[in-house]
């Protein structure tokens, strides 16, 4: 079966292998995401990786991004399929083909990884994982309301304090709202969008530039503005920092209104269940690339800070996201289902869980590595191993064919805390003796010669073989 | 957004959704199934579901039917990507990419979804999920020992009793010693095989005569046989039904006898080790189709009765497999990498856990719901449901705009045992309604009509507000 070509041993371009610590860190999180949503009463539904790619339509953000877009491959009977690029669209083709079967409203949760065919970069992976939930059926304020407090619930739970996390919510109704007040040029709406998402970065003196005759940034680059007046880019700039929900912004504009209505009747529950502005507040900045959004969207953004790629401090930022998409269902049904949700991204989420100290991921020991000494008398070895699981202790065999020096370098690679050995001196005293490894790196770094550490017996204590799984015990406790 | 032509709504052919009581159900059976492999000190690891197609290699059973295969597609580069179509050629990839920071022998586990581009049939789908645990580096037969114990274990902790579970083992190498020493020709090693991989089904009669000069079905097909002598024949009967190691059957073969050697070596451990062969045992049926086993193979076989497609009981069959093999990782490096492991059929061993009640799939109770009596209140309303989910209570609101009845209706498809109601005349008496549906249900299928049922309350108490939490708790636990 050794072939003449030897293809290279290379994990596809934009992939990546996930190692023991993230795939146990991300399994608890994923965990307490999920008790949170069960007791909201949000039930658990998967959708398959693969859909037609005429049902998942292509509601990419990034649409100016020429390679933006899904991996897609035809069937044997000619029908092209596509991989899930979100849980969003799947959903809506789920819901579309089992609306009779479900309650309305139907609120689920899933969990699972999206594909996107775009070029990889740095962090910038072709399979990543999103956790999402779902109300669909409800035009209330309320569902997107829900969805708000229950993302706040889950940040909480997952460790996050106060202060370090921050919903903030605000209404593609509202943005509307202000263009039709302001008769912002519908041809300019989405260079003023940019702008105004630039704030952060630009501050307000480069974007009122931006929303004008235009900036030149410091490489000398000039980018041409929206071509605003002065009137408007003031307006603008009021909106976009606004703090407060302001009736004024959207005063001629009936999706406005409409907008500002919604607004309030979330804030009113959130005021009703006692979520304060620290945990979930309206921000006119959050937009929401996604083209399906119809009113109210949201984000979660978390405050802490760590080092950007230029190793400057920023504000982590957003972990998740979502919105209410009212159209999604009617691609399919012709029959408007309002609906809105809450995506996470679980990968983003657990770097910023690591970066705080709540990932958790080491909380499983590296096992306790039984030696074999003697060839002949590996099954005496494998009981010693079952003892100690019995006493709910990890530990293995080893179960390779190498010799000692190379079986304590196998136990040291595994992280090993500790080696039982029992070669036939030990057995013909009834003994193990137990080897420390932890230990025995911390004297090592303190003695100078091989020699004298093979001297040291600090590290390694012989007791009665009877006595393994306690001595094992109680060293590991140490 | 609603466009002209609308997509139909439908899953992709091969394809399913999964719904919550399986989806908790597998949740619950991975989490014991890693339970038991973290004990025995194997790692988590995971490979993308994308890999380059050259790496991935071919090497799927059935090769004989024309459609099996994979799903692929060209990246950007031109260069051919495919969807994994199990776990264990990626892995083997991952294992040739990063060989020097792993320890050897390398011990992993892994689960996850899988395709194959195949014609889907009932209960056999295109997208399915494994839980493989790989040992690599190690060549003693000790490590295949071990993953059949680990096998049996974790039978045992998913619930299964003795005598529900067998781990079966032969060895490849066995099968070529038998047709070395018995001189059956090349050409109809496939044949041979075939034919007593049916000894279950046709008996000893029938496989005889496909070993001879072939056999007439009983819809009076005629199957051409594999052409051997009376004394091949008799030795295939023998060696095939033999319950023993035999080494008579591998005398004239070098590769024969290693087999033999490697499967006493593991019958020594099981024996050490105190698997009796109600749970270990040589089985000289177990073949594998897969082409790439070099050595020990073995097969999880559930002994319980079920019924097959056409209403007789059947033994529910395999639920995992798996065997070394030493040449998938030289594929990549030239160098040969002894590994072996076993993989678990997800959903069949979920199937098989449900039909002896160890599925446990319902032990999450539906929410209560809270219903809205009046819009203005919602608030009220909400704190009610985080009173109770604090109180540990799964609970929910009604999110939905309809009104009482539609309400009920969801409370009832929801399946939620209880709903908490309270409308102007309860607010007025500081009181709220507890009406138990299971309850409810029960009396209406006694009662004649509806009128005499709206006139019972037995289902219904009112308690004081205050009292909200411990009152749905003792109605929970009736």
């Amino acid at each position: 079966m050794i072939k003449e070509h030897r293809p290279k041993a290379r994990v596809a371009k934009g992939f990546r292998d996930i190692g023991p610590d993230e795939i146990r860190g991300t399994r608890r999180m994923l965990a307490k995401i999920q008790e949170v949503y069960e007791a909201y009463g949000f039930e658990p539904v998967e959708q398959p990786f693969v859909e037609y790619t005429e049902a998942l339509g292509k509601f990419l953000p990034d649409q100016d991004r020429p390679n933006a877009g899904v991996f897609s491959f035809q069937d044997d009977d000619e029908q092209w399929l596509s991989l899930r690029y979100d849980l969003t669209a799947p959903l809506a083709r789920f819901v579309a083909e089992n609306q009779q079967k479900l309650p309305t409203p139907y609120r689920s949760y899933r969990q699972g990884w999206v594909f996107r065919n775009e070029k990889p970069g740095p962090g910038r992976f072709r399979q990543f994982m999103q956790f999402d939930a779902d109300t669909v059926g409800s035009a209330s304020p309320v569902a997107d309301a829900e969805v708000c407090m229950m993302a706040a619930d889950t940040m909480e739970a997952l460790g996050l304090q106060r202060g370090q996390y921050v919903m903030k919510f605000n209404s593609r109704k509202l943005l509307t709202g202000f263009t039709e007040t302001f008769q912002i040029p519908q041809d300019v709406e989405l260079i003023w969008l940019r702008a105004l998402d630039k704030l952060d970065r630009l501050g307000k003196e480069g974007v009122a530039l931006l929303l004008g005759e235009g900036r030149k940034d410091e490489s000398g680059d000039f980018t041409k503005g929206a071509g605003l007046s002065e009137k408007q880019i003031e307006a603008s700039l009021s909106f976009a920092t606004s703090l407060v929900l302001d009736a004024r912004f959207v005063q001629d504009s009936k999706t406005g209104e409409e907008g500002l209505r919604d607004l309030e009747a979330m804030q009113g529950l959130f005021a009703a269940a006692g979520y304060g502005a620290d945990r979930i507040r309206y921000d006119s900045s959050v937009v929401r690339g996604l083209e399906y959004y119809t009113g109210p969207v949201f984000e979660c953004e978390l405050l802490m800070e760590t080092k950007d790629d230029e190793g400057h401090m920023v504000r982590f930022g957003s972990v998740g996201g979502g919105g209410r998409y009212d159209d999604l269902v009617a691609r399919f049904t012709g029959q408007q289902v309002p609906a809105t949700g809450f995506s996470i991204g679980v990968s983003r989420l657990y770097s910023a869980l690591k970066l705080v100290g709540k990932a958790e991921e080491s909380s499983i020991l590296a096992p306790v590595v039984v030696l074999v000494m003697d060839k002949e008398r590996q099954g005496d070895y494998w009981r010693m191993v079952q003892h100690l699981r019995q006493g709910g202790i990890r530990a293995e065999m080893y179960v390779g064919t190498a010799g000692m020096k190379a079986q304590m370098k196998y136990a040291d690679k595994r992280g090993a805390p500790l080696v039982v050995i029992q070669g036939g001196d030990e057995k013909a005293r009834g003994e193990v003796q137990i080897k420390d490894l932890r230990l025995g790196a911390e004297l090592a770094s303190h003695i100078a010669s091989h020699e004298e550490y093979a001297l040291k017996r600090l590290a390694q204590v012989s007791v009665p073989e009877a006595d393994l799984v306690s001595a094992v015990k109680k060293a590991l406790a140490q």
